[in-house]
Order: structure tokens, then sequence, then C-alpha cells
């Protein structure tokens, strides 16, 4: 019945805002957006609403720079009347003249985009909405101050408790595994059989976060192999004829590939709830599982090494390699002095460590290019995350097993005596 | 596979963060709001929010309000701060230095009540935060400012477009159906068994909006009776020994009931929504309804009366009841010109107009003493339903149907008469 | 959709099957019935086979008798085709004498029973006649035959692999809690405040047996406390006033009551299943259950000392009542040696074994009648079920702990030394 | 909890069952056979029934022909046995002779099957089992009683009443999906590209059945594409490149394909159910449909032109063409009187008629050579179908509309006038 209601009410609305409303079809979408924000009648408001959103889905670049240049100029805030909420406030400071504050300091593109998501199904283009302004704010920073304000309310909206765990297998429907074929970034996926591989064997898992508002979209996925022992090689891990392991006797989960799926919410972060939730589900659902680690790309070490004039001499001698990668992930760091390579900086900020590192880990010519086929794992030890994450917050120290601070000690002694 | 995630991670998360924190046992709730603001590291401003509900859910009365109060003083708007920050974006006006604006324009109390929304779980709490300020804060105008807080955020996450409207039935899970009994505020249920007449006959129908964070919580529902015609008393409609009607034949759907179920989401309407979405699903799935209309009381109706001397009048005539019921609804004004009865309000701003009024149509004890007995029919038409509502929004004039408005007029002749 | 489509589907069979088949309005049952099992053309079978049904829904005792006998007259096996294809099978045995064998050995009842199932809904419609059937059975053996037919094919038809295991709790719909309420026979539930007693806390679990074709309809289901230590008193263990254990702290499930929902399934046996298959689960989800025991009534205990004049002596001395009571569960012995005690019968030949036995266990009007107080843990051991269960099969031998064994024989010696 | 109670459970069975039985391990399949349908002990026949499904499985064919010789010899009826309880029930007709006699009369091969289908998920592979002796009968008919004994239990198991009629669409789990692209038998489907333009369309819907104990398995399918009109070629209603209609603009929906995929199942007819379920489903859910057809395959016409002498002619003129496929498909009479098409024999036992014949209608190699291009549309007119359905069981009688029968008629007169 439930499920009936939603379909025909869904019907239902998509006729009647679609329909019956020609009063509409005169307006520019500034006198729409103008409308929206002013209408005291709902159901005006959520015709308004579909209209905006439908003919945006029609507009082209061009037209929708003039749409968001027309919605942060003329719903911006009008300083003076924040200067006067303010004093007003401070002068008497109580829940009358609070709310008049509140009003004014908020520009009404915020309550735009409140209103805008009534329509059922809206999130999902509001989100798709941001991707094309980040697109488009690349060459015209005058409308970033929008980018701020989509994600001032994405992130209340995609807020971590409102986001659900699922995971995603074999049995999960098609117009979903379409799109994480889609967004798969790290190692491509080619077609079905290929997903199939990856989702099918009993040691392989998958988990993404999903919001109720947008069902059929992923947010961020993690792929995750089930093995004994830590992984040494990308390789090996998605080899096609291995033979699968028993789930049950697998000792390690290696999170092999992290992908965010949506443009448009850049800058919300859920990457390290994933992490960790799924480190939770596993270990609860599969006792034998005692470590965990991803197998990850160091996508800056081969620029590092060409700067320092050092790549021949990391892909001649896999041991150097190993020392020099060593060295890059703990002491390469910039502005901030935080550390370059960006995956290290995503793990370690989740209270990750810095485990091992292997050559040849990655021999695919992308592999080959970047990281010199070198690869590392970051450890995630349950014990220690928060203290790791707090550590790192506060200090920028790059957390890292005593395996890995003796090949970087190795690395800075062979610099010294071979200068 | 995913509700098995979903609850083993809920168990183990409430393990990890019941247990293991000791650090936190010392800090007050000041403490752990401040560095729940400061800390970078996710899992333990995990452990914080998580802390900080716990610790909320044993205070009393009293601690509430100092937690309440710590947290209008500490994490409130710095007026310097925004001043600085209003007039540097006033001179550069661009993205950067919108940023800095939007950051202390917000009183940290926001982000405060965002982060403790991590939790799983937290929404619920959170409204019911809400609820103990808006009772304490009936003494204690000072907390006012947070009350204003919170509901911009819950207009955020209880926007419409991420509420799911649910038939309740009797095939609804009991631990639901049990806070049906306990919100119904108009035509109270004693028990199970009044439940039962209420949703299990087929010409009874009753629908809820659910929130996806807080599954087992209605915020809000209305009952739906199946008739033949427009009824004109509820003793009649809800009477037990009724025969019911087969839900095809009925050409009527009379909302004689709604119910909010969140004192913590007050302000937050949904109340419209969800009427008109619940006409929408009625038409699509019995094509036989023509008519949608409510029962309802005059709450203010023997007040009004009294106090203009004509409740003896109104109580020993039922036409000249029905006379000044329709003049009061029509005519009665308060601040800002908008009808005094608070249930007029409700349907009239939501586009429904005075269909009928009919006396001796609710002769319990309660009906009695507010409204003489009388009640009202508001009529709910899909093609002027924004129109309705509309100029009611501008103009505050109260939509009739000619019968009615001839009751009123009648009424205004008998009074110039008598005078 | 699915949901939607199946709403949709069973609405037009209604109406479809309901109208438009004027002409069956003049057919009689055997008319009706004879029709259904000769007709080729599926949609007038379901036509007949709703007609059918629903007549069936409007019959008295008398008129069903009628139906009931004719069934077993009209579509009975003819001895003489029988006789004769059993023949021509043994001739020449191959598939098509076999066939011709099986068409003639199976009564056309059975066939008729199977095409009345083939109506959305029948099959729990088909329950209750057998349910009917029995009742008047029992004054009017000559319909006997027909109980075996319906059983037949309830044995297929309820076969455990199609046999759905649920928990029941206070999420559970209100439409399915009605029906535990009402089927609930050891100790009977008083309302919807008892019930919820028996579900909500955290030391209870209830799980049932249901069958995809009758959703709303439990088959048989077991009540479960989760206690430290095994219990000595169905009144401690039902106490209003307790307060709830921990789940994970309990180390023993106690299943205190068991109760079969459809008399139209007598003789289909789920109790044992549902017993081994609830003890997997628990012991799967809460790992720290070490024990699982049952607290059962001794039912025909007190019948059995009176007729053997111990009933003073059991009543007077509680340690004589616990004696007593060992020597009448291992000893007592009916037709064909199986214990007398019914609920003996059932557990021993589940593979559980008699573990203890209590004095004032059970001080319950009912109890104190039946069993002068007495109960009875049958211990399911996990590792001996088989065994024992092979062992009670082949031997009727009743397996007993070295406790229960001492306390049969000190009452053996002491009925020995008292002669 | 439900979910993960029955993963848990099935987790635990099957480690269960599958450990810790060493004792059968020396046992053959007779000899466990034996046991299961001797034993008492209901764990020890989930065990046994376990170990023989999954000894089954490791099976060569040699083996299989070896277990279905085995099952047929060993678990047959006794001719003398069956004939005492026959003359014994005739002698005193009664309950007891009856269970008697229904004992005797069914072979311990049937209880067998039954016994097996205890095991969870068992059902499914019975049914492939029963694919297999089907497989491995062909040539060695001796076991083909067997086969009658798997139907006559399937008739039950998979009873109209059990089934669930589910769509089948691009929000379907894949694990399903990829069953459809395996079983299409009319129009192959290539991969999931061409799947996904099969499913995807608005314009186009799918339906499948299920059974609950085979979730994962569709039992039959039927695919539909809705259009304007009746259509007249394969190729343009499949063509790639077509612009999808609008769903509620469609007045004709069409079922092109419809493909059986549990070779076990051969013998047990959902496919006329499903037409008619899908029919009623579609009229509900989208009211402008007024005409159901088929646009169907000969196969058989060619062939019968051949052996006329007519496929030159045929071939030439598509006038011809059309005039001798009417021909063909109302007057070509095989055994029995039947029509000798197989796919005409389906549809008119349903209740279809003959509407249209068209030429050039399939131009794929296959269609060419089965029908020289030519198809036929079936038509299902609610109305009709019963009526149609039992003349046709009656009589045999090929329903056509006027225009088929006017080209037959033709047909037969150039006939007479050629000779």
């Amino acid at each position: 019945m439930t499920l009936f209601g939603n379909l025909m009410s869904t019907i239902f609305e998509r006729r009647y805002i679609g329909a019956g409303r020609r009063d509409l079809d005169g307006l520019d979408m500034a006198d729409l957006a103008q409308r929206l924000l002013t209408t005291r009648a709902e159901s005006t408001a959520l015709a308004l609403a579909g209209q905006i959103l439908e003919r945006y889905a029609t507009l082209d670049d061009a037209e929708k720079m003039t749409f968001f240049r027309m919605t942060v100029e003329q719903f911006n805030i009008t300083p003076t009347r924040v200067r006067e909420a303010l004093e007003a406030y401070e002068a008497a400071p109580g829940k009358d003249t609070y709310r008049t504050y509140m009003e004014a300091a908020e520009p009404p593109r915020q309550e735009l985009i409140r209103r805008l998501n009534q329509v059922p199904g809206a999130t999902g283009r509001l989100v798709g909405m941001r991707a094309d302004l980040r697109r488009l704010a690349a060459q015209s920073p005058e409308i970033g101050a929008l980018d701020l304000d989509f994600r001032h309310l994405f992130n209340s909206w995609f807020n971590r408790g409102f986001l659900v765990l699922l995971p995603v297998n074999w049995e999960t429907p098609a117009n979903i595994l379409e799109k994480i074929i889609a967004y798969e970034a790290v190692h491509a996926l080619d077609d079905w059989e290929d997903l199939r591989r990856r989702l099918e064997p009993e040691d392989r898992r998958c988990f993404a976060f999903f919001h109720p508002a947008m069902p059929d979209e992923p947010l961020i996925f993690v792929q995750v192999a089930l093995l004994k022992g830590v992984p040494d090689s990308i390789q090996t891990l998605l080899a096609e004829d291995r033979a699968p392991l028993k789930a049950e006797q697998a000792d390690t989960a290696v999170f092999y590939s992290i992908s965010n799926c949506q443009i448009g919410l850049a800058g919300i972060s859920f990457g390290n709830s994933l992490i960790k939730q799924v480190v939770r589900d596993l270990s609860a659902t599969l006792p034998n599982l005692k470590t965990f680690v991803t197998l990850s790309p160091i996508p800056g070490l081969m620029d590092w090494l060409h700067r320092h004039d050092r790549a021949r001499a990391a892909r001649t001698d896999p041991e150097v390699l190993r020392r020099l990668a060593a060295l890059y992930l703990l002491e390469a760091k910039g502005a901030g002095g935080v550390p370059q390579d960006p995956v290290a900086r995503f793990h370690l900020a989740n209270g990750a460590l810095v485990h091992a590192i292997h050559a040849g880990a990655d021999t695919s010519q992308r592999g080959m290019a970047r990281s010199g086929g070198a690869m590392v794992n970051y450890l995630y030890d349950l014990s220690r995350i928060s203290r790791n994450a707090e550590t790192y917050a506060d200090t920028q120290d790059v957390a890292a097993s005593s395996a890995v601070r003796a090949l970087a000690k190795a690395a800075l002694k062979s610099e010294t005596q071979g200068a």
C-alpha cells in the first residue's frame, strides 16, 4: 500500500506540477525564483519549484551561468540590513532581535534552495546543479559564493546521521550497479562481467552510503577483498583466475578502492565514516578478521622523485623505490605542513597509519607512471584510530610502522651519504 | 544483509561510543561541547556527541536549563567578528570573504547541534531536546534564541522533500500504533480496540508523515472516514455500531482528525502538505471520491459568543447557533486581520473554504463547551486550492460557500434588527 | 511496483471472479465441484473455485456436512478402476501404465482441493475448511477419509522447506500480534499490555513459522525468556515487576510456551523444527547463551498420582512431589511403550532430555490442579539432539539427567519400602 | 532481524548439516535414501536429506542414472500391498482402511522427494534433479515413472496459488536479470545493453512468476511492448533507434516473447495464468490500454508448406503467404484434431483468437526459415477468454477474426481453382 501510495502520489504530483500551471509559462527564471521566495501558498510554491527545476534541466551552460549569476546577485545578503539587525540584537539580545538578525544574516539564496528541495526527487537534482556550478565556477569565480551556500545546506542534509550504509553485491538492482561501473575511479570496471568478478565471489565485498532522498544514487563506495595476509600487489588481488577464499577463512580485509560518486557533494566528507563503519560491520559478521588495511596508490610519488632527480634510481632498484616512497610519505609536506600525497592525507586524517610499502605492486601503465609501481598499505587499527586521528589533526605527524620508519631512515641515510 | 549490517553496526557503535571513553568522564557538558566543536578527529567527535546525548538523557529540569543557558551564552555569535567579516565582504565581495562572513554570522550553537546529529538515532533525541527547551523557555525567555537555532536546522532536516507519507492501518507495527493512540489529540483513543475501530474497517484510512532518521515516530497524522455525502455529526461518523461502507462506494473523504505528534517540531509545518498529498493519493486509488472535506471543531466559538452575550441565544436555537458560527468564522478577526479561530486559520491557509456548518454535530462534553455542539466542514477542492491559498495569504479574506455566506448574512441582519 | 501489481491484480481478480459469472448462480455445490474437476479452461476453473469458496463461507454446519459428505462420496476412488490400472501396470510396468495407475489410485477429491487452491488467498481458507471438517468428523466418522486427503496435501504444501521463521516482537504488525494473543495456549495473554510485557523487554523473544501463502497467519510460535541460570518457577519468570536482563548477559534461553495456531494443520508437525531453528538462531546472535531449556507443565501428573493414591503424599511434601514427578516422567508409559505425558512425548521425540524437576514452580490454579505445582525443564543440547531423538524413536527410552534419574530411583525405593 | 535470523539460521544449518555427520560418510545413496525414509528423528532426516542433495550435486550422468534407477526400483509401489489394502478398504470403507490404502497406493519415492525438500534451498535443487532426469529418460524410458512422481509433487508445490507475479525491470537485482538473459528463448538477448533496451524504456514491461522457495529463479516470464496500434513487424518493434512512447499514450500491449525458464518444471503450466494476470495488471495501471495481443512466430509454417509443395508460391507473394498461413493455423490439425502449430495451441487453449497475419514480419534468418517471415497476432479479449477457452477445449475449433477467416477462405478457393 505504502509503495503504491507513494507511486500514485508521485505520478499525481508530476502531472499536477507539470500541467495546469500555464500561468507560469510567461515568467523567466528570476521571476519564478522571486515568486517562490515570497509566496505563502504552499501549492503555489511546489508548482514554482517544480517549474524552476524542469526548466533548469533544459538549460545550456551559458543559460546556467546566467541563472547562477542572477541567483548570486539578486538573492544575496543586504549588508546594511545585516548591520542594523546585528546592532539591534547587540542593544537588546532576545528572541525577537535574534530572529530578525538570523533572517538578515542568511542570504535568501539558501531559502531558495530549501524551497526547491520540497519537490519530490529534488535533492538529486540540486546535487547535480551544484556539480554544474562547480564546473562553471572554475572560469567564473563570481558565482563561487553560491557554491558555499549549497555546501552549507548539503552539510545539514547529508549529515552522517541521515546516511544509510548498504552492501552492494550481485543481488543489488541493476540501475544501482550500473552507477558503480560508471563511478569506479581507482581500478576501472570495463563491463558487467568485470563488475561481477568484483561483487559475486564470496571473498569480495562492497559497501556504499546512500541518502534516503536519493535512493538510486550511491554517494561513495568502497570495495573490499578478504584475504589471508596483507597483500602486496593489486594485480594479484584482482587476478581473474584466482580461486576465491571462503570468507570465514580470511584474516585480513583490504580496502582497495574508494570512489566518491557525486561531484555535487564535494567537500561533504563521508569517506572516514564509511571505512570505520565497514570495519565495524565486517568485524561483527566475520570475527576471524584481524587486520584492516588498504592497498593504496601513491599518486604523487613519481612527480616528487622527478623533482628531486631520483626517478631513475627508484625505477632501477625496487628497494630504493620503497625507501624513497617511505621518505615521501613521511616527510614530503605541503602548505600547512600536511603530507603532499592526497591519499595519505585522507587515510591519516581518518586515523590510519602507514603500515607497509611494496614495489612492483601496481604494474599497470598508470601505476608505473604515477608511482613507479609502488603501493602502500594504510592500517586501520580500531583501538588506535581515535588517538592517531587526533594526533594527526594537532601535529600533522605521520603515524607509521617501525618498518616504514626504518625504510625512510635508510633513505635519508643513503641520501646523506650519497650527497 | 542490509538490515543485519545496520543492526550490527548500531550495536557496535553503541558499545564503542559507550565504552572505552573513560577519558571523557571527568569533563562537564560545557567542556564536552567545546571539544566537540573543535576536534578534527571524526571518531572523537562521534564519541563526544554520544556522550553529550547520553548525559543529557539523565538530566533533571534544572540541569537542562543550565545546559541550555550555557549553550546560548558560550556558543553565540560574536558581534564584532560578524561586523568585521561583513565589512571585509562588502569591501571585496568574493568566495573567501563570503566564507569568513558565513562562519562568523552563524552562531557555533548551530554547528554544535549538527555535530550532535551525527550519532545514530540522534535526530529523535534532538527533537526531544527542543521539546524540553520550549517547555523550559516559557519561564526563561533568555534561552529562546536557541529554539530559533533548532527550528532553523529542523527546517532543513525536515524539509518536505525528505518526508515519507505512509498509510497507518491495522497491519502497521504495534510500536508505531501505540504512538497513534498516545498522540491522537482531537478525538481521544481509549485503547487498542478503539484504535482498531478507527483503522481496520474498510471505510477508514489513516496517513502519517515519517522522517527516515526517525522511522518509528510519526510526525503528524490524519484520520479519514470514507462516506456517502458530507457528514454533519462526529458521533454518527464514529458510531461503534455503524455498518462499514465498501470503500469504492464512497463519494466523500472526511478528514476528521489531524494530530501533530512532536512538540519538538513546533513551527515546522507539514499539515498542509499532508492533507494535499492524501487528497491526491485517495483520488488516485478511489476514483469515485469526488468530495474532500473536514469535519472540524470550532474551538473558539463559545468564548466569542460569551464575550458578545450571544451564548444563550445560540444554545437555545440550532439555527441561531449555525448563523452565529458562520459569522464568527467569516468575520471574527484577530491581530493582523486573520481569523480568530485557529482551526479555520489552518485550513484556510491550506486553500480550503468554509463549506457548511452543522448544529448538534459534536454532542460530547468538550464539543458542547467549546462550540455549543457546532462543527464545520472545510472543503478541499483541488482545482481551487492554490488560488484560495494565495488569495487568503494576500488578503486574509475567508473563502466560503454561498450557503455559509448566507448564514453569516442572516446572522448580521438579525443582529442589526435585534439591536 | 510489485506490491502495487499484486494489489491491483487481487482487486481485479476479486471483481472478475465475483461478477460476470451469473451462469454459475443456478448450480449447486456438487455441480460446481464436478465442473471444476472437468473443465479444461483455466479461467473457468478459477471462477468455479472462487465460487465454491465464497459459497462455502456462507454455509452453516449442516450444509458443511452435506458438502463434505458429497465430496467424500462423489469424488472417491473407484476400486475397479484402481484394480484394473494396477493389473495393467503389473503386466507391463512403464510410464504410460504408471500414469494411468496414478490417476486411478488418487481420489478426485485431492485434485479438487488442489484446484480450489488456485484462487488467491485460498490456502488459508482450505486450512479453515479442514478445521471445520475435523470438528464435524468427531460426530460423523464417515467424512474422516477427507481429513486424510487434506492432510496428505497439506504435508506437501506446508513442507518444512516452504516455511519461514520470523521473530515476533513489538515491531510486528498489529494484525499478527492479535493472533498471538488469541492463540497463546499455555500461559494465557489477557490483553495488549500483557502481550507487550512478553515481547518488548530485551530479555524476551518470540518466533513463529509462517507460510508465504498465508502471510498474516502464524502457524506455530514459541516464547522465549533469556535468563541467568535455569528457572524453577513460571511465576518468577513472568513476574510483571522483574527488571529485564540485558540480552547479552543471559546464559540460558528458556522456551516457556509453544502454541500451535491452526487446528486445520493438525498432524502436520512443525514444533521440532521450530525449537531447533530457534536454538540455532539464538546461539548465532547471542553467543553467550550456553543452555537451552524449557520450563514445561506436567499436565498428566496429578491424574496419575490420584490413580496410584499418591496425590496426598505429593501435595504435602515438595520433595516427594519431585520424586514422584520424576518417576512419572521416566516410567509411566502408555500404549506402545511411549511416555504417558504428552508434553514429555513432544520434547523427547525432539531429542531433548529431562533435565530438572521443580516443586512450587507453577502456583496458578491450573498448575496446582494438573501437576501439584511441579514443572520440568527439558534440556536441548545441540550436540546430543540427534542421538537422543534416534534412541527415543527406536527404544522409547527416556533420556534424563543423573539428578532426575536419582529422584526417580529414590521414589522407587521409598515406594518399595513403603510397600 | 528477520533477514538476519534467516541468514544466521541458514549458515548454521549448512555447517550443521555439512559437518559432524561423519557417520554418514560410509553409506551409499541407496542406504541414505532408505534411512531417510525410515528415520523418525527429524534432525537425522535433515542431515540425511542434506547429504543426499550434496552428493547428488557431485554425480556424473552415469551415476545419476544409477541413482534414478535405484529410486525407481527400490521405492516403487508393491502391487500386492496395494491390492490387499484396496480390498480391505472395499470391504470396510472407513478412515483406517483408507489410510492404509493411501500409504500403499503411493510409491515411497514420493515421500522420499518430500523429505528431501525439507532442507533449506532444496526446492530449486529438486527442480534441477528433474531436469537431469528428463534429459536422461530420453534414452532410458525405464526411469520415466519417476518423472511422473516429480510432476505430481510439483503440481502441488507450484500450485498457482503459491506463485507470485513480479515485474522485472531495470531495478531488478542483477542475479535475476542475468537469468532473464540466459532464459530468453524467443528473441535472444545478446548482453546487458540488449537487456536494458528491453527493460528500461517506459514503453516496455516484463513480468515473471516466482515461487517463494526459489526467490532468485524466475519460472516463466513474458516481455511486453506498449504501442499505438497492433504491430506487424518484430524488427520494427525491437528497433534500437525507435523513440519510446509514453506509457499512458499506448492503446495496445503486445506480448512478444514468453519464455519458460525451468526444464525441471515441464508439464506444470503457468503460461496461461501469467498472460491473464498480466493483462489484468496492465489494464488496472494503464487504463488507456484497450487491446492485448501477441506478436507470435508460426514455427511450423514452412515445414507444412514444403510438405504441400507451396513453399515457393508463398515465398514469392506476400499475400499468398498470408493466405496460406491463415489456412495452416485454422485448418492444419494433428493428432486428436488439435492445431499442428504449438504456439497456436498454447494461445488458443488460453482463450485467445487468431487476430491478424502479417508477411515480412520477422525477417531474421530464423524467422524466414521457419515461417517465411510471417507472424501472427493472437488477441486476448478479456470478455471472451473464458468462452473461447471452453469452446476450444470442447471442440478444438480455432477462433479467428473475420479477416483471418477470409484469408483462409481465399486460400482454399485459390487452391481449389488451382487444382
